[in-house]
């Protein structure tokens, strides 16, 4: 794991950067926080910065006089239209590298980001390195196991995942009795799961039946110190209403968010949400 | 192309079999219409035969009664649910055949209808070999050409999808300005347009500057006689609806339902509609 003494935690939207400032907090070595404009809650923070994700010269301004010698970035960030964004001047310079980037691939655009930060002698930490607690070993996280039928669809889903990993599409997929019935791309996990739930009765499980599992996890190759999947209580409840037996992620290579609630929210709905070890595909970078 | 003398043309949903009607009609050689229940517009053809899918032998004896020597398949057939199907003895004797190959995805099934038509001495025609008019040559349907950056995000959803395709997920991709929106699978083409049309405006294009193209094309090594891409007038709808700047296609890997009408709605929304000559990988089955 990466050494550091002051973190400075750029947080987008959701529950990850809480746990992330927690986690940094408790072990007082919180420097700073940066909300970004329109994704962060910054209420959710004690005194944050808040900041446009273009205000890069502004950005480093403010880990510098907290004299921070790493950054974690957290939480969820959606494209900007580009051509909107206000930068300051290092935004700016930023820019054309930004956009080549965007054009190859989410994890292409959040390489570029982190080199930038790099370079200005920051080191990059992922939040599973500050809160180590949201990865998990293999094995239930709640206590229902997944049937022959259900690991099965798992593994499929996982393959699945993988091979669209390697694309840079996205980090899940679902598969029910072996049909591919949906492949997270730019909607997001909550989206793809409300897609399987209006799919045809007979492709799928229902509240009495349930069939299917979901499947995410790191692309092949990803920047994994940035945008590890993650799942939580919302990822349950949709997977639920989408009739799904189960949620699969490999060991190590995603955060479970709340892993208590998780887990309530897994035994009470009926599914089954288990953590596998994955061999060296999931791995392979930075590992 | 295969030699028939009398066909058999089984009729799921949509225009496709209306127009395999049509030609084989005009050539004298449509012997009987057997409109699936639940698929089929029965009032669509002439004294068409109204069978369930999984009247397997009540089929294969209408074909014999109707002394065919060829049938096709066209149309849109959603997959059943296995376990409320009707079958007579011979869809008994094949359902867990069909089971198996479902299990491994769409095209795995077809091929499993494909063999049983052909086990019963049936030659399968596709609806491209009877209607031939439906596949295209390369260059634009319709006058607008695309740009470069069209042409390159036209390349590379052609690649995703082939990819994705490769697994048996889906024969559709979207992609703008390099980046993949949306990926086909069991929810289908307009769906997927649907949801393009939903996603963050930062993300896609729109009516006045239009960004992105879907395509389609066969999964590699598939079925060919059964299941090839279809393209017609409420696609251009749907790409249109979804900001889209193009339609791509691989000439003789899509059929294009009413290319003139095709041609008016491309021009009418400003999208570009063009198939593109492909290498081996499209064309490597039955080819």
């Amino acid at each position: 794991m990466a050494v550091y003494q002051r973190l400075g935690l750029i947080a987008g939207g959701g529950d990850l950067p809480v746990y992330v400032a927690q986690a940094a907090q408790s072990g007082d070595r919180l420097a700073c926080v940066i909300a970004l404009k329109g994704f962060a809650d910054p209420t959710r923070y004690d005194c944050p910065v808040i900041r446009g994700i273009a205000q890069l010269g502004q950005v480093v301004k403010d880990l510098r006089q907290a004299d921070c010698d790493a950054v974690c970035f957290a939480g969820i960030v959606t494209r900007p239209d580009f051509s909107a964004l206000k930068p300051d001047l290092k935004g700016m310079a930023f820019l054309p590298q930004a956009l080549t980037a965007a054009a190859r691939g989410d994890d292409a655009l959040l390489r570029a980001i982190v080199g930038f930060f790099e370079k200005e002698g920051f080191t990059v930490i992922g939040a599973n390195d500050i809160a180590d607690e949201l990865l998990v070993e293999p094995g239930l996280i709640g206590s229902i196991e997944p049937s022959a039928v259900t690991r099965s669809d798992a593994a499929k889903a996982l393959h699945i995942a993988g091979v669209t990993g390697a694309e840079d599409i996205g980090q899940g997929a679902v598969v029910c009795e072996g049909l591919v019935l949906a492949v997270e791309a730019q909607e997001g996990t909550d989206q793809m799961l409300a897609r399987v739930a209006g799919l045809p009765a007979e492709l799928r499980g229902d509240e009495l039946s349930r069939k299917g599992v979901l499947a995410k996890r790191p692309k092949p190759g990803q920047e994994r110190r940035i945008d590890l999947p993650v799942i939580g209580v919302s990822t349950v409840h949709g997977a639920a209403r989408a009739g799904l037996a189960g949620i699969v992620i490999p060991a190590g290579g995603a955060m479970v968010l709340g892993r208590e609630a998780v887990a309530q929210a897994a035994d009470a709905s009926g599914l089954a949400v288990w953590a596998v070890e994955m061999d060296g595909q999931a791995d392979d970078a930075n590992a």
